[in-house]
């Protein structure tokens, strides 16, 4: 391990952040939000001295495990940072609790600690939703786009950042990549802001439901969330988005690149597909007697659906008094989440898919035992090493799951909550069942369960191992 | 697939359940219950008629996929077969009930649908306790000590029957090794009567309670349950005798050849006994202040954590009224259970071992890439393949469990009911949380949710797999 490459990168990274922040300030100045424009300049300047100290050290080039220990330690310090000028707002009753806030931010799960998030000025507005978005694509993808590394380099890091078990290049340089990752990601937000525009939603509110919606977060910015507007339109656009954005990013560069018919061909976004249609049908006609109306029903269910499969965790119907082979279904599809090489959270499509099909070889090595039994996605067999993954994946998914449940039993909520809230905080969704359900918050929890809901968080936005080798003892011996 | 194999394998399990039900018979004629006298006779003749036709078809050798078909059909049509006469008792609501009560009391759940088991006449008392004794060492392992067959044959079948990722023979000869194990579980079934008789129960109840304790069972035989006694010793003698039949078998064999160094220095008891102490301890200091006194906190902690642990399933506190962090250190023991190769349920110790290593190798293999990890369990690495049906299983168990807790909500029950039925049920404990709790019973599903839940008792109890191959279609085609 090369701890002055590491500082570096970090100093690199702090440094992004403080440039991210500086959109929020103007926006203060503009708002004439004086205070608020105080706490993110008193921030920038914490981000930016030690920064410009570590930003000096030269390094030699990283190994694979640097990529994990930088990333891990990247997200966690962004956050600290980041939870200063929410802190400073006055808004939040304790620095914990706005370091769950920014840590479901840049996680994009979006929960939330706030009663009414609209008692924010417009500047923290932003910058809440704005991580959303920085955090959906990833920070560190974002950091290479705007500084040179060598391409070994990023390629560790994107690695241990983008979500799912086959991160890869889309073009032999990684800088290009990161930039076309992030071409399509700000067309797509640019698109969104312009269809809310249309559709009667102020600029404002636009840019930040834009954010919010393309990283899968889902923040509103005031207690009535999407329900202010009152238009059918505004509640079909964000579910369609909410849609797009849970699509593979690289299925997007292939049709750009004209590829058109290989990008239908994956199976990924077959299954994905699948699953929110058969999703949309089971749920609306369980719900259907409650609205007695087909296209209420529709547009609730599509949207609920979109919200939680995608992991966005938006609502715009209290689904918690739905029927419970409803709620049954979007748990689940809580657990299943987007797609790999989106910004959604949650298990992912593509592992799911691997997990069934290694379970169906299982069966048939019982059956045939000298035939050698692959597992193949797209007609290619899975590697060995990808299979491995997964399966550990899902059992260390079932181990955290367990453990970060019976941590939080010690708080005194219910099973019920408990469960829902570590579904949700891990798959980066939002809200839950119970107590943590769409009409409520997250200021339930005492601050300790907050921080390790927090953890909890940005171990499933970095699909646990990352959070893991920051404790593994040999990580630092060498 | 060699039918005429299968079908003759199937009759001679018939035929052993009919000799089986003898006792029970003659227990009904000695206590003048003549109406459960002739249940027991009907069912023997219905049992008996066609497995004499097909006990005489010759087949050749079982392939191994033939091992597992013939014991998940062995299995199915066993209960099939051991509810008729519970079903004529006329104690039960419909053929179902009476079916998820013998797949319960075969699979060691111990979940019942009765209010009150005291209404059963003694002989069918004697047999619902006696199909967890059956069950819990395995009804084909009991098969093979009676019947001669090839020793490759009973091989498959033990490796589909036994419990655990690491099932093996204990001495070459598949018919020695099972006559050793009903010997060792014999021998500890008699000496816990004789205990139980000298701490004044009566003889009646001392066998069926040590039947449904040394098969990690939980059928109580009153609606009082261990209660009716109001005996320390008892509670004692049977929070002992569960954690002893939680214990890989092949430890008593090591002992009793005069291997005991080498017994104890077995990782997965090591860890056994490690989670159930620190179990106590935790449940112990959390319960401490509900009862005020040190011995019954550790009597009662000692109880419940064992019968969970081993999934038994008994209960002499209502843990549901226990705060909700030791209610959830139960859920957690739910999930792990006992030992590979013993009576117990669940996921098995070993298989938690062999997960949470991979989890490091992992971890381990990150940091080092070029270093070759492998996953070591008593100091010998484990076989890939095993590694690989470990983790497999581990995905399986999440997906079943999702899929059941999914299908159960039609039902209309809270989530917590499902998620605890459906745990209790797969891992084969019994008592669950909320309506299903300890002091309630699963007569509040319906007769389809019963039919759910008995299929995951299977399918629990022969580890997934079998169950599945049942349904894969190439096992039909060959």
């Amino acid at each position: 391990m090369n701890k002055k490459t590491i500082l570096n990168n970090l100093a690199k990274i702090v440094l992004t952040e403080a440039i991210l922040m500086i959109p929020s300030l103007i926006l203060c100045l503009i708002y004439g939000e004086h205070e608020d424009a105080m706490a993110f300049a008193l921030t920038i300047v914490i981000a930016i001295v030690p920064s410009l100290f570590f930003v000096r050290m030269k390094g030699t080039g990283l190994g694979p495990k640097d990529g994990y220990v930088i990333v891990a330690t990247a997200w966690v310090i962004i956050s600290l940072i980041g939870a200063i000028p929410l802190y400073l707002s006055g808004a939040f009753s304790s620095y914990i609790s706005a370091f769950f806030e920014i840590v479901s931010g840049f996680t994009t799960t979006g929960a939330s600690v706030m009663d009414d998030p609209g008692v924010l000025g417009h500047g923290m507005q932003f910058f809440r939703c704005f991580s959303h978005w920085i955090g959906g694509m990833g920070v560190l993808v974002f950091v290479l786009m705007l500084i040179p590394m060598e391409n070994d380099t990023s390629m560790h890091l994107v690695r241990a950042e983008v979500p799912g078990p086959t991160a890869g290049k889309i073009v032999p340089k990684m800088k290009e990549t990161s930039r076309i990752l992030y071409g399509i990601y700000a067309g797509i937000t640019f698109t969104m802001v312009l269809c809310l525009k249309i559709f009667g939603m102020p600029l404002f509110d636009a840019f930040c439901y834009a954010f919010a919606t393309a990283g899968t977060g889902g923040f509103s910015i005031t207690s009535a969330g999407l329900g202010l507007y009152n238009s059918k339109a505004i509640e079909y656009t964000i579910s369609i988005f909410m849609l797009i954005c849970g699509v593979n990013f690289n299925i997007y560069y292939l049709i750009l690149i004209g590829k058109i018919r290989e990008a239908f061909k994956t199976e990924e976004l077959k299954v994905y597909l699948g699953i929110v249609a058969t999703a949309i049908v089971l749920v609306g006609c369980n719900v259907y007697k409650l609205f007695g109306n087909v296209e209420e029903t529709f547009r609730l269910t599509l949207f609920q659906v979109a919200s939680i499969q995608t992991t966005t965790g938006f609502t715009t119907a209290d689904y918690s008094l739905w029927p419970l082979f409803s709620q049954h279904i979007l748990v689940l599809l809580m657990i299943i989440g987007g797609s790999a090489g989106s910004t959604a959270g949650g298990m992912k499509v593509s592992r799911v898919i691997i997990l069934w099909k290694s379970f169906v070889a299982e069966i048939r090595g019982i059956i045939n035992p000298k035939q050698i039994v692959r597992v193949r996605v797209n007609g290619e067999v899975v590697p060995e090493k990808t299979l491995d993954s997964t399966r550990i994946y899902a059992s260390a998914y079932l181990l955290i799951v367990c453990l970060a449940v019976l941590a939080l039993s010690a708080n005194g909520l219910d099973f019920t909550t408990n469960v829902t809230a570590v579904l949700a905080c891990f798959n980066n969704i939002g809200p839950g069942l119970s107590l943590v359900g769409p009409a409520a918050n997250y200021g339930v929890y005492a601050d300790w369960a907050k921080l390790i809901l927090a953890i909890i968080m940005l171990t499933g936005r970095l699909e646990i191992f990352p959070m893991f080798l920051l404790f593994a003892r040999s990580a630092h011996d060498k």
